[in-house]
């Protein structure tokens, strides 16, 4: 068997997230379908760096699939887009790994970006790409607010309730808001998140941005440590993810290094 | 009755284009149904600053539309896009012009953004929404060539067989191309343009980007006069009417000024 990491890129609105689900069609089930066919019809299993959930894309997804033979990794990249078609999910690039690599295990970063469109008009092109604010947010405000929860916390505040991670604390490494025309956009960086986390925070961080919460009032909810003292979780379709980043990148010999780290 | 300027948005790709057919529908129609509505279910008939194609998408499109009354601008933007859902077409913005404004004859210039997804896989996130091309284009090659076009002339190799514009005398002003990761963007400026010139002077900078034609081709297209000198036409989806200019921005005095001019 031969292991190759795969990047992977997919519109998240038709699916229930990365996982297999019995309720509807899954990144995961489209992958592996793809997968099987260059596996003599067998089972493949694929480990995958961030479960995300319904609705939530991906542009720099990573997973890992285990193939018979030995086939070159653009082989397999080119042979997964051709029978993962025409379902909106492609594999941007393949590469060979060593068989203890993880796509799950291995990475030491991911990042997250978050689309809220910031208008009254609701959207037309980014319908389903973004979460649709009508009031006028204050991206500075909801900046300064986000760089209270950078650091090694317990973000119970922000998890899930049915997160399974075993430890609510986590090390937050970025989490910026900007401007860029009507969209605010979060930028969120940690060696891992708790379920929810990124759109718990957006949430949170949108109240400081319509004026309903001070800048501080968002260190108090992380100090709190329970999910009632925060906001809301922003909705599913406004939330990307954009990298994955290993110790050494599987990508870079492939010349397709993992690029989009912002 | 009162004359109201509208900037809109739209994703092109379910639509028979601008203009009302009899063969599908057309944002038009979406928009002067919305439109009876606030005129008492009398016929409202729109005027329009670019008629373009089916599949192609706006960012900023401009048309005026006459209503009976003198409803607030804002009060005609948000009833119009209450009444065009949950169609992808939204007004951005709406202002009140004088009676002998057009959005069309008033109009000194318009702007297309155009998008070609450069890699080998097919798009997952940008489907319908950017021109597919996977052999790796030259940008350089292809900046080089558009600047051969610039400034006044007789268009012809560029205009499709049904374009109705009396003369083929174009002003280009301008024609840049550049990459933004897999992205190569075409950016085009020009007074007004012919049916299909864009998406024809795309296809044929294409050639050059691909290797199969010099920088020095597409000049010789141009003075041959003849559209089969030129490329193929582009692909519709990969097309954004970004901005319309006129003398004086209606949209300045609403607050809203027309932006992207990029």
């Amino acid at each position: 068997m031969t292991r190759y990491a795969l990047r992977i890129e997919y519109d998240g609105t038709g699916f229930v997230g990365w996982q297999r689900q019995d309720n509807g069609p899954s990144v995961q089930a489209v992958l592996e379908q793809a997968a099987s066919k260059l596996a003599h019809g067998q089972d493949v299993t694929s480990v995958v760096a961030g479960r995300t959930d319904a609705g939530v894309h991906a542009e720099g997804q990573v997973a890992h699939i285990d193939l018979p033979g030995r086939l070159a990794p653009e082989v397999v990249r080119d042979a997964l887009n051709f029978h993962m078609k025409p379902q909106p999910v492609v594999v941007l690039a393949a590469a060979l790994v060593d068989a203890d690599w993880s796509a799950r295990f291995s990475a030491i970063g991911r990042f997250y970006r978050y689309c809220i469109l910031n208008r009254r008009p609701r959207p037309a092109l980014a319908l389903g790409r973004a979460w649709h604010v009508e009031r006028r947010l204050d991206e500075h405000a909801m900046d300064a607010a986000a760089q209270t929860l950078l650091g090694r916390h317990d973000f119970t505040s922000f998890r899930a309730a049915a997160c399974q991670a075993k430890s609510p604390l986590r090390t937050l490494d970025r989490l910026d808001v900007r401007r860029e025309g009507d969209c605010v956009l979060v930028l969120a960086e940690a060696r891992s998140f708790l379920h929810h986390q990124v759109r718990n925070m957006v949430g949170t961080l949108k109240l400081v941005g319509d004026g309903s919460w001070s800048v501080d009032a968002v260190r108090q909810a992380l100090v709190a440590c329970d999910r009632g003292a925060a906001g809301p979780t922003a909705p599913a379709e406004g939330l990307y993810l954009t990298a994955v980043r290993y110790p050494v990148d599987p990508f870079a010999a492939a010349g397709c290094p993992s690029g989009n780290f912002r």
